[in-house]
């Protein structure tokens, strides 16, 4: 086998964009490690983070390091110990590498982790030919899901998870922000059984792509008043539950609105800055609405329910690509997306 | 039977106390009525909103009305559908008068309604030497409850129902106020099983009252680092739950920081103005911790998870009680309350 | 408005099937009821019970008295404390006419109420041209509901009513039995989103009609073994949940062998004697799995979920009806149904 | 450190008791193990199969192995792997050995893991001077639990379990069933929070103990009718849940009139032969109750909830301590259970 790969670098600590090389050493496994090829993978906010040095990552990252942590390939190596993966599997990873022993582990949230270690950004990742990872953290894939939608497992699981929190079969639920991750939990919540499904977003071509991907209604939030159009489709009640997606204090404020006394509101979207809840009494405390948010994906049922959203009617792979972009070109990767081009970008070690 | 009584009056739309009068009309009850002879009754929080005539009592009470609604008395007449109440019964009441047909009340969320009444509000009320009430909106009080225990049931119901929303059975709960609400929910959190309470005020005095009503441990969170010292109780985890009892926005804040990701903070005191949650992405999204409050009481579990709470060791009466007056005395309660003496005030139209 | 009016009678206490009169005079309604002009209803095991004159009967019912429970209409009249609906509404009915104020109804389980009448039993029904009902029992239909449909709500929401209690999003779910409230069952799975639905039967044209209403998967108990089956189709694992409409003793035993662990067996169907269950130890004590029941329908919840259902894609109401007949013309669909015709029989006070 | 070590040995496949033995290797421990000096251990049932060598030993056992799954120690040396023991750490240990990656164990049901190993069992055991154990299945013990309070965690924590699975604070609860697990259910139904526990039992005896572990009410099946009883307790109600210890048929029957509709009962004892529920219409179906079991002990919250037991006021070791022996003497040990001395048996490695 070959001994060098290439790859991409955080090279130094401090500003500083990827560099490509060509000189790698292939990874070693340990003994409950998997080797995979890695067949491609998506570039994530994480990683602009990375290249900017952030506070965030200055204190998580320790160059050289290979970044990349939303990808699929094949197994082609295993450690001694591992029994249960084997050499041609198809698999997508989590990032969250989960120590598998503190109470939260425990308690099926391995997701919150209080030891999580974080692949392509503690660990080195899958921007590379090659990558190790411990067996227990791939997803075994099946034929009928491609490499690319592969890919999607990780960005997109937030989407799923905020759907799985919000409990929606047989409800009236309110998808605020019409991105990938919010067209994701739009064909999710159809999935799995959402009788109503209501999008809003302040760009009309997102809507349109909601519309495709299952949403009953959409609404332009710029334009109307959408505590009153919710109100309106549920004979005055309001929605059973709220996922927002766009970590925007305002849209919060009206997600607490939108939703029944007794509903939930659910935060996916990250809020960058302090949140003001302006009626506190009144939104949350007298009508008893829980305000929740969700970490990362659940492991591993936010996997599973995501095979099942992409293998239904909904989900569209389509929708939510960018470009597709060699390894070696990640740069015009980059620029897309620095110039505000919407969707996932791929990038392959080796062009298919 | 007497054809009028004495009682208090709300007389004009506008500021200004209740007036004490003796030539009221004893109420005739309706169908599905029961009369009450009022035996004590105690002052609220609302009924000073009602003197002070400030919005929300613009929009809710119509004078001349009677006020009052924490109360205890004797059934001495039914209306002719009553079959579960009879004369000779001991109850109290529930404010929320409740529809019984609406999405929430049929749903087990009656104290939520959504074409609630409100007696003393928006009905005539308990200050009174008698009070008619929907016999359904009655609870029954067994002989080891006395007049002024009952009383309690409404006005300290909510800490129990917070701890009701808690889950608190073998957890470790924060209960943040230590006034009479708080320490109605740290006897609760007792009662029902959770392992380690944890008490916070301002006020050394009340942290005192709180140990002989069941708290483990006690924090004036003026003058320690509150944070640090839940972490030092729980190896480094957080509480499992946070009950606040404050309504101040440092205190939820601080709450979401006490509990362990995937906790639960449970407002019971109401903010009167905007709360800012200052690290919404850190303190509640990404550890998935749930914040919701809680309304009034839930009809009737409140109520008998509060008797068990009576019956058992904890809660005791005289720690909540600040003074007994005669009804027609009430200006003397209503002073007390305003120069801050603590604890509820009880009327009796005939003093025992 | 007419005095009398056409239906049928239990006359006397003994065996002995209805009886058309044209001499019955129009219910008087009181305050809390409305007046039904029944458009159509259907006939049900019960009614051939009563004219059985079984132990079940001679407990509940007293001649003379109109049976019928499963019905549609127009309120035509209502009483003068009824604010929540008016001339004109059409509706459906419930068959429990719960008290409101037990323990049971207090806790949202208002199908179970420990004080239930039951309509078209224990009061006179909708067998008639005219029917009277407590306003609260009621269920509004809108448009896109028609007469004939709305009489399936009562007999076949038990089938909605399991799917409730098995918890079907994203799951794998056996439905056991496939008369019209299997059928109407898998439907429901299906639009509440389970993932893969599998039925079974002893005759394989119901199985045929299962995959028409939505079932992934179709065996005839008989020809298979269907725990290998059931095992085949999830790795191994067992379906999350089976619901059980045989009441079959043999049927339950393999619907527990079918579940994973932790998984949940939901009984619709009512065994008519003792059951054995073989291998209590390792099929349900060892594996955690959960063995209950439903009784009717949630109120009002399985109404709205089966309205759900029927304007979804898989309930094909023509699947479940097996004629249509005059209600003077009774006698033919009784001798349908003892000549073994499948499917639910309508009567017409007034064939449309 | 010594080569050698004494034990107990199942020698052969086929009948027959133990071998003590003062030549066996001290184990060499793996990476991930644990090598514990063992302070004492008890005997269990599962002792008496593999002795007996039935068919479920039959199964599992290779001998020559070394039995023994009730334990407490010391360790004494850590695999390289291990870095959350320490040498000196107190422990006791899991007797499920789960896989860690089945869909059980990720969703926080490790106890019913599908790839269990059973220490002591399909692996060798406790019953001798030192052991070896996946360092992830010890229990770490505080200073306040004896070694032999420790030996108690794994037979006695299914009743714990049961108490779990019924979900008890607040609530009337049943435990049929009086013997130390039995008891030791009692005493953590008051731990957490249930407001009336009954007790009952075929012998007088263990009533009294069962009143001295907390049951607020007992009675002698054998004398009383029980259902009756407890409807008396409940207001005609039922209890909310019950715990069958038994394992009998005719208890389980009673248990499930004993409970109210929509009430639970948890089956901890396993009966050995086919149950027959005799009235499943009337006792389960129409009533919505819930027939479910537990298996061994929840990891970890099992164990973390009876710590909180044996630090309560309710639970006494020297109840359900039935004898204490050398290991060199388990013979008679053996002779006292064969003889039906109740109470547990410890075995000391060295005498303390």
């Amino acid at each position: 086998m070959q001994k060098t790969m290439c790859g991409l670098v955080k090279q130094e600590a401090g500003p500083g964009d990827f560099v490509y090389r060509t000189d790698l050493p292939v990874p070693e496994i340990g003994d409950d490690e998997v080797l995979i090829k890695v067949r491609c993978s998506t570039l994530c906010g994480t990683d602009f983070h990375i290249m900017d040095w952030d506070t965030w990552s200055q204190k998580r990252v320790r160059p050289p390091m290979i970044p990349g942590h939303e990808t699929a390939g094949d197994i082609v190596a295993v450690g001694k110990n591992v029994t249960e993966r084997k050499v041609g599997d198809r698999v997508s990873c989590e990032t969250h590498i989960s120590c598998g022993n503190c109470w939260f582990c425990r308690h099926d949230m391995r997701h919150i982790c209080k030891n999580t270690k974080i692949f392509g950004v503690t660990e080195n990742g899958a921007f590379a030919e090659y990558a190790k990872i411990r067996w227990d953290v791939t997803f075994l894939l099946d034929d009928t899901i491609s490499y690319e939608a592969a890919c999607m497992f990780e960005p997109m699981g937030a989407g799923v998870h905020g759907v799985e929190a919000a409990d929606v079969a047989g409800k009236v639920v309110l998808v605020s922000g019409c991105g990938p991750i919010g067209l994701t939990a739009v064909s999710a919540c159809k999935t799995f059984g959402a009788v109503k499904v209501i999008a809003c977003d302040l760009i009309d071509e997102k809507l349109e792509t909601a519309k495709e991907m299952g949403a009953d209604y959409v609404f332009n939030s710029s334009k109307v008043d959408l505590v009153k159009e919710v109100r309106a489709l549920t004979d005055g009640m309001g929605a059973d539950a709220a996922i927002d997606i766009t970590g925007a204090g305002a849209s919060i404020n009206t997600d607490l609105k939108c939703v029944r006394a007794a509903g939930r509101v659910v935060c996916v979207g990250l809020p960058s800055k302090p949140v003001t809840i302006t009626d506190m009494t009144d939104d949350l405390i007298y009508r008893e609405v829980v305000l929740t948010g969700i970490s990362g994906r659940k492991i591993w049922d936010t996997w599973v329910d995501f095979a099942k959203v992409m293998k239904g009617p909904y989900w569209k792979l389509e929708r939510v690509i960018g470009g597709k972009y060699a390894l070696s070109d990640f740069q015009s990767a980059v620029k897309a997306i620095r110039d505000g081009v919407p969707g996932k970008m791929l990038l392959y070690p080796t062009l298919p």
